[in-house]
């Protein structure tokens, strides 16, 4: 998905809450705004969002010296560990229980301290268990299980992975996949990275770990190299509206968000709070 | 109220929001983006919101050959004629029509293109009517209005005037105060002008009409000749969160508004959605 002209204040607005995450004094938050204002005029922008959140992201963590969300990660996978064993004994006890951890797994979404500032964890899980989907693919995602051996799982933010743990756990329930999880090669905003695969303990339950960037270390979303992982792959699952914009571009995949912001919602024809599964 | 970093990306939403509005071409929306963001790279950002909005809002006009408000301010203008009489009912029976029309005044303030995409015009009115104020200062209001021989009256936004001309008519039926209305020189967003106060006919229910700066016409809100204007009238009405802006290191005004972003609810100690009479 290509950048809309809303992208570019959205993203000064985003590393302005990250710099407040630091505790950056006021002259360095305006210090830091100026700096990705200069940025994003130098910059092209007919590229995916990511792509330029990724730049202005890491100038918030130079001058923060480090993790912004470091602490706000630690926090997101403590809740959502919290919740674990109520949340699987709703799943296990389900009619059916890939449905469910499907919805549960998309309500862990919420969890976006790039798009939103506030949200409720518990209430959101509640919603999205009864909630009507704005897309809903799951009978071709079943489906498509049946016949696939292995599945590629391009996990979204820190916390939420506890949810696509649950996910993950059923999925091997019903089959015998080879499961590989791509998560974020360093820190962007709250996005999970290999540190909080293993704080929630997820890498024992897949077969494979690979990175995408955060704009300094791992592949780009529209790189030619990630697109190798997602043909060589039956089932590709898509977590949240980052990697929806920055591999919408792909076939082949099945989208599971929370729609949180206008320029998501006009192009995948939802709206802002719809909860998705779509394939495309 | 000095500006803080937020109003920033704000202040950019809010130019590419107007671009639209003028159905400008996309090739010309991002050139009035950038523009923007040159702009403020350049300005000190130790001033009021609007004066920053007033330049950048300048370039909008610029580009778009005129108002881009022009359509919108008459069509909101007309919605507010058509509740006119409904509302006048509403005052005129309650109980006390001057605090009913103060109600009344601040639900109009909801119909603003700056702060807000969407609003619902009657059921803010019906809202509005029934809520606790955040701060709610209006035995004072009475009391100086009783000792009061003039009023100087801030306007805000087309639309909104109608509603305002409802508490200046119940203001006329309780004393003979020379009232002076304040209005913008010239467009900028929804604000009124002299063009809608005439549509309205609210000019035939004051004594006198001044002009605050769009950037281009008028007295800019901290400027000398409004503390004067300030200092010589014995009861200043107002209205809305760009006069609270501007204004709030003035003494002696009571400020009605709907809080409408985090900054003014911040700086006015209230939340987003909540109303105000507040005397400062």
């Amino acid at each position: 998905m290509k950048l809309r002209l809303d992208c570019i204040p959205c993203i000064l607005r985003q590393v302005l809450r990250a710099s407040r995450h630091s505790s950056l004094m006021m002259e360095l938050q305006e210090k830091i705004l100026r700096e990705n204002m200069r940025l994003l005029l130098k910059e092209n922008w007919n590229v995916t969002p990511p792509e330029l959140a990724h730049k202005a992201h890491a100038i918030v963590r130079k001058y923060a010296g480090g993790d912004p969300y470091k602490e706000v990660k630690k926090k997101s996978n403590d809740e959502a560990l919290s919740l674990y064993e109520e949340l699987k004994n709703i799943v296990e006890n389900s009619r059916d229980p890939l449905r469910t951890a499907v919805r549960i797994a998309i309500a862990g979404n919420i969890i976006d301290f790039g798009a939103l500032e506030k949200f409720d964890v518990r209430r959101t899980v509640e919603d999205v268990l009864q909630k009507n989907f704005a897309h809903d693919d799951y009978e071709l995602f079943v489906n498509k299980l049946e016949h696939a051996s292995t599945i590629l799982y391009f996990a979204d933010n820190a916390g939420e992975i506890v949810f696509d743990k649950l996910l993950i756990e059923t999925l091997r329930k019903m089959g015998e996949y080879k499961i590989t999880l791509v998560v974020k090669g360093g820190p962007i905003i709250n996005d999970a990275t290999m540190e909080d695969v293993k704080y929630v303990g997820l890498h024992q339950l897949v077969d494979d770990i690979r990175f995408l960037s955060n704009g300094e270390v791992g592949y780009e979303r529209n790189s030619p190299e990630v697109r190798e992982w997602i043909e060589n792959h039956d089932v590709v699952i898509s977590k949240g509206q980052g990697n929806y914009e920055g591999l919408s571009e792909f076939r082949g995949i099945f989208y599971m968000l929370i729609v949180k912001c206008p320029v998501v919602a006009e192009d995948i024809n939802a709206k802002v709070g719809d909860i998705v599964l779509l394939y495309r």
